[in-house]
């Protein structure tokens, strides 16, 4: 069996943090239709879509925040995205993460302390639900989500693509919010409760 | 950081377990009232409570299913209960589960294999609001619940107190069913993905 031990993970005040931006990533599909087309035809040619998103942490008056995309007024995603196949999950979230968030200069490149997985959600079939666990009598799913924690360091120069909004939302917003967060980062409060968070 | 792996559970048929019953175990308290009465009274003795629960898993039809005990048509519980003061968490854990599933033979005590720390919830005040993590601007919580997945062995005999019924519900049944299961056990099927659970 496991080990028992809570991992802990530092908290930095978001005064830690300075956020600029950089070149616009633009989304590769414009809508829902087209994005489930390219995970038909990408399942086709590679099979199961593996995704890797990461939880980041800070504190703002000492209460704990999770880093989400913001893509309009109503649409939220954490930082990550697709793993090459046979890419390594730590390595692909590494590679993602450097994209989304770390600056093109390689003298303040992140280096992203990658910790346990605490989530694992799977999308059954090519439509927009997600669950975590493979639901019964499905034998091949379409894609499975990994959700890993990430040690942040003390501090550090993020830099978010121009197109694209970071905001910092606390815990208590996300936890039992599906309506505005979805299944996946609702859940985030429950999965990241077995850490302990040492809010510095 | 801690470590990346994803802890392995090995999850056997229900048939593998044999369920007898034992004397009852009456409950403490008749009502919610009584309940929080005696939290109240042992907070003011003791501090904050602390209870631990098991997550204990076994397969039918290869779905992964949850024991818990239901009390009337719809209250359930996982098994496990509260701390004494000072109790090391994993002791108390086998304790409680000893008390509440073991046979009173000696000869068919179960080895209780405690793992990881899989959620841990908490009760800001003296109601039966809980939440994964304390709400701002709560500095004393009343009860700390933690959640530790018990890997069973691959056969055993329990013993159910004769006043209550141990039930073992599929994950998919948990999942976003708060209004029957609760905020924790609905919690349960997203805190279990990160283990692979090897379904024999
Ligand atoms: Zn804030
Ligand atoms: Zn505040
Ligand atoms: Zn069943
Ligand atoms: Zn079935």
């Amino acid at each position: 069996m496991a080990t028992r031990g809570q991992p802990v993970i530092n908290v930095y005040p978001v005064g830690n943090y300075s956020f600029g931006t950089k070149a616009p990533k633009l989304e590769k599909d414009a809508n829902v239709n087209e994005r489930l087309a390219r995970l038909k035809s990408n399942y086709e040619k590679d099979g199961m879509r593996r995704s890797v998103e990461a939880i980041l942490l800070v504190q703002e008056h000492n209460h704990p925040h999770v880093l989400l995309f913001q893509l309009g007024q109503s649409y939220f995603r954490l930082p990550g995205g697709r793993l090459r196949p046979g890419e390594d999950e730590v390595e692909g979230l590494r590679r993602k993460l450097s994209n989304n968030l770390a600056p093109p200069s390689t003298a303040l490149q992140v280096v992203w302390d990658v910790g346990e997985v605490l989530s694992v959600f799977y999308r059954p079939n090519f439509d927009t639900a997600f669950y975590p666990y493979v639901p019964p009598h499905i034998s091949r799913p379409k894609e499975c989500r990994k959700l890993l924690v990430v040690q942040l360091p003390e501090r550090c120069v993020f830099a978010v693509p121009k197109n694209m909004k970071l905001v910092a939302v606390p815990v208590f917003e996300l936890y039992d919010n599906l309506p505005r967060y979805g299944p996946i980062i609702s859940a985030v409060p429950a999965v990241l409760s077995r850490l302990r968070l040492n809010l510095q």
